[in-house]
C-alpha cells in the first residue's frame, strides 16, 4: 500500500533545533509562537515525503543532567530519570505533533528510543521500516533526539543531529534543513568580530582544509555545537545530500528553505 | 549492560483493559482514580522483569472509528486520522506512565506503531531488541494498543490482546495477566443468567471442547471481546504460560494477581 509519487521521491528532512522550539534558560518551557509558525511555515511549503526531527532543549537537557543519563547505567537510581528524561520529550514531541496536524498535516511522533538500539552513543540498530512505510503513505513522521538503551553503557543520550544524519544516508535524502538558533556558519565568531561574515557555500574540501588548519585565520567558526552537527552531517554530504544551516528563529526561513529558494543560510555540498 | 537476575528471570507481562483504565462513555476521559491505585498496586507487588500493557478504550476507538480506520487507508482524509488516533493513545500512555513514575516505577513507554509492522491487522514484523533491553536493565517497558503501518492495508489498528500473547511467546513470558473490567469468564452469561458461575481454572482442552461444541449448554460465556482475548491467549498458553483474567476495576486484584496469590479470576493453563 503506497503512495507511489512518494514512494519514488527522495525525502527531504528537517532538523529543528532544541534551542529554537524552546525557552533555553527555562526548564521544560516550549516556544510555542515557534512551534505554531514553524507548523505553519511546513503546511505552506507542502513538500513530501518528509521527516521532521527536533532537539530536547529545556525538556531534554535538564533531567538528563540531573540523572546523569549522558555517564550511562551507573546506579538503579538513574533508570527512574531515564523514564522521566523521555517522557519530557515525549510532552515536547506531542506540542510540535499537535501543532502541525492542527495545521492539516498528518504528523505521526516515533520516538527513537523504541526502535534503535546505541553502542556508545552511537547507533548500532534502527528499525527504519515503519518510516519508510510511512513516509510512502504519505504521512510525516516526527523523531527526536532521545534517551536510548545502549549495548556498552546501559543507556546513552541519541542526539536529534545524529538521527537526522543517519536517516539522510539511509533513505537517500535529497535535502537536510537545520534549522538553528543562527544565521548559519560565520567566517568568525560573529560575538567576538563584529566584521565576521556569513559564509553562504561550503563545500566538503573545504571544510577538511578548514580542519587540517590550512585556512589559518580565516576559519569559519565551527565550534562547540556547530561543529558536532557538521560532523554529523559529512556521511549524507558525501552521498550527495545538500546540507542548509538555516536560522529557524526568523520567519519565513524554514519555508524559503524547503521551497529550496537560495540565499538563506549556509549550504554545505560534496563538490 | 545487564541486571543480571532480570536477564535470566521471565518476565511477567500485565495488560491493563481500556475499558478499565478509561470512562467507557466519555471520549478521551481516563478513569485517573483506577489508574492511580492499579500503579500503587503494580509497585507493592514489585515483579520484575515486567512489561505492562494496555488497551485504548475512549482513547482509541470514538477518533478510530470517526475515520474509519479499520478498513484500512482508502483516502489521503484518514492520514490525519491516524495521526491523531495515535496522539490520543499517546494521552493516555503518558498518564499511565507519569501515575508508575509517581509511585517510584522506571516506566517506559514505548509505542508499538514505531516498532512493528503488521499485515492485514496481525503483526508482521516486531523490532524487540530495545524492549529486551529495557527489561534487562530493570526498565518496565509500558506499550500499547495502537494504530500500525500495515503492508496489505496501509494502517490497520493493533490491539494490545494481540501484542501481550505475540510478546509473551516471543520473551518466553511466565504469566499473563489480563486485567479486565469483570471477573473472568463464567459457566453462562451472568447478565442473562443470575445462577452462572465463574470458572476458576480452564484448560486449553476444555477451550477446545467448548469451541467443537461438546459441552452444550455447559459452555463459558467466551463471546465478544472475550473470545477475542481468549483466541489471542492460546499460542502462550500453548509455550507453557499461565493466562490469568482477573477485574482489575476491584482494588487489590492486580496486586494479589501480581503476587501470584490464588482464586482471584479464571486461570488458563496449558494442561
Amino acid at each position: 500500500m503506497r503512495n507511489r509519487d512518494n514512494a519514488e521521491r527522495k525525502p527531504t528532512i528537517l532538523k529543528l533545533g532544541g534551542s529554537a522550539i524552546t525557552e533555553k534558560g527555562t526548564p521544560l518551557t516550549p516556544s510555542m509562537s515557534v512551534i505554531r509558525r514553524l507548523a505553519r511555515e511546513v503546511s505552506e511549503a507542502e513538500v513530501s515525503p518528509l521527516i521532521l526531527i527536533h532537539g530536547g532543549g529545556s525538556f531534554g537537557h535538564p533531567l538528563a543532567e540531573k540523572y546523569r543519563l549522558k555517564e550511562g547505567f551507573r546506579d538503579p537510581s538513574q533508570l527512574v530519570g531515564f523514564s522521566k528524561t523521555h517522557e519530557a520529550m515525549v510532552s515536547l514531541n506531542k506540542l510540535v505533533v499537535e501543532a502541525l496536524i492542527e495545521e492539516g498535516i498528518p504528523a505521526f511522533g516515533m520516538p527513537p528510543s523504541s526502535f534503535t538500539v546505541t553502542r556508545m552513543g552511537r547507533v548500532y540498530g534502527l528499525e527504519d521500516k515503519p518510516i519508510r512505510m510511512a513516509i510512502d503513505l504519505g504521512l510525516v513522521p516526527i523523531l527526536y533526539g532521545d534517551v536510548t538503551l545502549d549495548l556498552e553503557k546501559g543507556f546513552a543520550i541519541l542526539s536529534g543531529d545524529q538521527i537526522a544524519a543517519l536517516l539522510a544516508v539511509r533513505l537517500g535524502a535529497e535535502r537536510i534543513i537545520m534549522g538553528v538558533d543562527v544565521d548559519g556558519l560565520y567566517t568568525e565568531d560573529p560575538k567576538l568580530n563584529p566584521s565576521a561574515r556569513l559564509i553562504q557555500h561550503l563545500t566538503i574540501k573545504d571544510l577538511e582544509e578548514i580542519w587540517r588548519g590550512i585556512r589559518g585565520s580565516s576559519s569559519p567558526d565551527v565550534t562547540g555545537g556547530m561543529m558536532g552537527k557538521i560532523l554529523e552531517l559529512i556521511p549524507p554530504i558525501k552521498r550527495g545530500a545538500k546540507a542548509l544551516i538555516v536560522n529557524a528563529l526568523k520567519p519565513r526561513n524554514v519555508y524559503k528553505a524547503l521551497k529550496g529558494e537560495p540565499g538563506i543560510g549556509t549550504e554545505i555540498t560534496k563538490e
